[in-house]
């Protein structure tokens, strides 16, 4: 080692010894004739002082040095309670430059406001930041204490692969092309799903992987190309072994930042969710329900409310926002595909105003503040249409309530289990959420194709499949989904059922899934499994908004790296060597022939 | 659960419980009026009895059941001694079907000789084989005691991306069209190498992480297109403290298998490695090294020895082969690249016999066998040529003599440090052993072009490449190496000095090391690493000769899986959406834009 101590370690103990210590310069004064640095390492910082004024101007921040000197007692008065060093400082004797900087892009202080793309450029210096390095290390620390838990669990840690065949469904799967068979193309794999169930056929009853997962999406919001999952599947459990290992792993998560996560988490049927607040990924931080007020305006005679659905959220203390504020909102609500927000002010004196009020009738606008829960100075907002539609904004308009009056409590962690999701939804859906449908059915699978129904719609679900519910459970924390999973389908009869009312003929199943089915003649033991975005399970723990600030190198919006500058072209030669043109398409057993 | 018990916990003390059991029927007895079902779980297996023929005769081996009934103590001398629940039995009141298997392309006991391709694709089959479910969770726990050990030692444990920047040089890179950025592709990253470093310069300065790497080789012999490496960086180390690092996890790694590795570890430098043992690799379970007769044949009038290197190698007892077992050794060396092997064979009477003994002066024949240390009854085989060429086929020849003889003792483990490694190895050898060349120079790097000169090689590497010495090593084990590093070049200067003797000019370098260029600008603290080929090293403490047994879901031969059948043909519509035949180049930052 080029040192005999971490700087976080120096302390009053270790006074009158001489120390060898490496680091960088974080900070330097010069008051005249003595010179102190801040040495800054991994483990913390410690007050340098350098007499010798040839070495001390030499330097300059971020330069990499590495000093020999003796700890001494700070001067009375000069300690610094704010550092864990700050009793002692080091006298040099010698300094030695063990590698220079230029001046740096940005500084590395946390008060800068520094754009991200800067930040990702030259993200080796955001990673010396303390905010990037804390996260960092708690990351590593969620990491350890899962798998600590999993294997005190009996959990055996399994690696899949990711270069897979590739079977497009719910998203694109990036694609890889094979130099040894050309024309033949690798999928990488959006997640270790179909493995982890063969793993199970295989009788490894416990599995778990931290698994690097590939999804070719648009990168709306927060998505990154490679994301990780905490990828869990165990065979002869049922539902409430599952969450109750979810429940325990997100303790042991929390624990890490002090909190206690009280257990059992509550567990919220899907429908219900939706209903109270128009989302499955509720945000439980606060109240503020949605009113279905349907029944209410049964006999509207204002057009907007004769919908299939009406329904309503109220804003506390929402009539007292000015009229450009209402004007905000119809935009907000546009840049979310509703036409708009129909809204009423509930005056102090009990009076209805604003555009929608008039259409009302006496009868309506009497019970609409009782209907609601609506009290003097509230405003209600409504949301009237096709009813997912309609949940849809009004249970953004809720979280946008949340934040915009405090009612969200930054600091709270509220958990949901949300269980008891449909099978199907309507391809038609899927295709506008951005999903790809798998198969050309007119129903495609909610979670995915390999979800279990729940045993009493076993025999109905392809007769009635919008009824039909599954053994589904997501776990949601602050409005996020967290972790998500399923007992899965073991029987190839039902499997096959499945993938037929999906769409996919018996040619189209062999041809994608053949191999699981093949795997599901041999004793599929009853098994299911949670997967754990860990991404954003560790951002909510780190308390950062975004994914990326959890993620050493993540990727900027469209998948570009502004570090690598990945993606770029390829040279010629890497293009005619992978065979991307190669036009021969061989049978599908032929590269073993290469072998 | 669907069970109260796991099979393996099954004693004495339950005898007289009632238990809920699941498993797979791993064999069956119909002893007329009582039948008698071993029942396995991933946790052992136990004797269920079943009394009612009708239970009994609709079951299969492999069926998946579940079993309610009472824990019983075996009829006295029934007891299976090989069994640890060989006490008891479990009497089934009920027996349920979960679910039903096809018969087995396979049988499952590991008496059975399954060819390779039948075991991959049916591999969740080959799983539940007691070889395969116990080499894997060997791996599991491999993972856990490294992770451990690491842990302990301060280090933090960060995901690098693999899709990044495609950097070719050593081997290709798998490439990966960037669906966002039509025209430009992802490179599957061969390791984390670049990004560690760059989390040294981001001041994380004990870093770790088991990776997926990615590497398209025309997967000669055992390599996969994905494989695994543990992989390990520290800042402010020299070579002392990685190799004490990587002694401390050896240790760890083996102690699974209940043995003790002494450390320290031997070292040797590469010279000599290849001196004695003709190889960077020598298994040094045995001795029988080479010697080195170029000395001894410099007057040799026998034109196949007027070589700038002749070396032998002595087959103990050798001398007794046949005239075909002899002949097959130089086919046997014509399959590795040689023309032949050359041997005399030293009688009982001390006669020198064989084709090449009458091409030897009485001199050579009278002193030959003291100079290479023949006894009557050997063999002697002999390389003439280019140094490095003659080794290759002497080093191999006497790990082949070491087999044949009995000499290597299959149970032992033999650890050495190979270290002193040259810098630089010529352009064309690189080549001629399968790599890519970086750059268009007459040198290449022989580890990797970011390893750093030993101090005494500083100044002169680039006039002297050939002299050069890094600070590299590897850790070899029985002729594997399953570890090597290097202490890194941290400067920019030495950095760019390595990459133009490679004969990547300015422009090159910033195209594709740009990025960690920059980033040395701004402080780069000395730092040093290791990566140990992590199925390697678990095949090893496994005792299978092929990774291929360590890893859960492997492809065959030419990168072909067997169970999924990929690689296969992606559809015309998945071709068009990739980008992969878009013509137009965007610059390296277009994609921002689409941010």
């Amino acid at each position: 080692m080029l040192r005999t101590h971490d700087l976080g370690s120096l302390s009053a103990e270790l006074i009158g010894q001489t120390v060898t210590l490496t680091g960088w310069v974080a900070r330097r004064r010069d008051h005249g004739g003595v010179a102190f640095l801040d040495l800054r390492d991994a483990s913390g910082v410690a007050q340098i002082v350098v007499r010798d004024e040839q070495d001390f101007h030499a330097l300059r921040n971020e330069f990499v040095l590495q000093i020999t000197g003796t700890v001494e007692r700070r001067p009375e008065g000069n300690d610094n309670a704010a550092l864990a060093t700050g009793e002692i400082e080091v006298v040099a004797e010698t300094v030695t430059v063990l590698n220079e900087s230029a001046p740096l892009p940005f500084q590395l202080d946390d008060h800068g406001d520094v754009g991200e793309e800067a930040r990702l450029k030259h993200r080796y210096l955001d990673l010396r930041r303390s905010t990037m390095a804390k996260n960092l290390k708690l990351r590593s620390e969620a990491n350890r204490v899962a798998r600590e838990l999993l294997h005190a669990d009996g959990f055996v840690e399994i690696e899949t692969p990711t270069m897979t065949l590739s079977t497009p469904g719910g998203a694109r799967d990036f694609v890889v092309p094979a130099r040894l068979a050309p024309g033949n193309w690798y999928g990488l794999a959006q997640s270790p799903q179909l493995f982890k169930q063969l793993l199970q056929v295989g009788g490894f009853e416990k599995y778990y992987q931290i698994a690097r997962c590939y999804r070719d999406e648009d990168f709306r919001a927060d998505r990154q190309p490679e994301f990780t999952q905490l990828d869990i599947e165990a065979s002869f459990v049922d539902e409430d072994d599952i969450i109750a290992l979810g429940e325990k792993i997100v303790s042991a998560l929390w624990r890490l930042i002090d909190v206690e996560v009280p257990t059992p988490i509550q567990r919220m049927p899907y429908w219900e969710a939706m209903g109270r607040y128009g989302s499955d990924k509720p945000d439980l931080r606060f109240g503020l329900e949605l009113t279905d007020l349907t029944e209410f305006f049964k006999d509207t005679t204002f057009r907007v409310f004769q919908a299939p659905y009406v329904g309503a959220v109220v804003m506390p203390g929402g009539a007292a926002q000015a009229r450009r504020t209402l004007d905000g909102w119809q935009e907000w609500a546009k840049q979310r595909g509703a036409k708009g927000l129909a809204y009423v002010l509930v005056q102090e004196d009990g009076e209805l105003t604003g555009p929608v009020a008039k259409n009302l009738s006496e009868a309506e606008k009497a019970g609409l503040a009782e209907a609601v829960g609506a009290k003097p100075g509230d405003c209600v907002f409504f949301g009237a249409g096709e009813r997912d539609a309609a949940w849809s904004i009004l249970g953004a308009t809720r979280v946008e309530i949340g934040h915009r009056t405090g009612l969200i409590d930054p600091n709270a962690f509220a958990f949901v289990w949300v269980v008891d999701f449909p099978m199907f939804e309507s391809a038609a859906a899927a295709t506008a959420s951005g999903d790809v449908a798998v198969g050309a059915g007119e129903w495609t699978a909610l979670h995915h194709a390999f979800t279990a129904p729940k045993p009493e719609f076993l025999d109905s679900f392809d007769q009635d499949p919008a009824a039909a519910l599954a053994f589904a459970y997501d776990l949601v924390c602050n409005g996020n989904e967290i972790g998500g999973g399923s007992i899965r389908i073991h029987r190839r009869d039902v499997q096959e059922r499945v993938f037929a009312l999906m769409g996919l003929d018996e040619a189209a199943q062999q041809e994608t899934f053949g191999f699981l089915l093949e795997g599901f003649k041999y004793g599929a033991p009853p098994h299911g499994g949670i997967a754990f975005g860990w991404d954003r399970a560790v951002a909510l723990l780190a308390g950062v908004e975004s994914i990326r600030d959890v993620i050493a190198f993540p990727k900027s919006g469209g998948g570009f790296d502004p570090l690598t500058g990945a993606p770029a072209p390829i040279t010629a030669q890497q293009r005619k060597e992978a065979g991307v043109d190669a036009v021969k398409k061989p049978a599908v057993e032929a590269p073993a022939a290469q072998a």
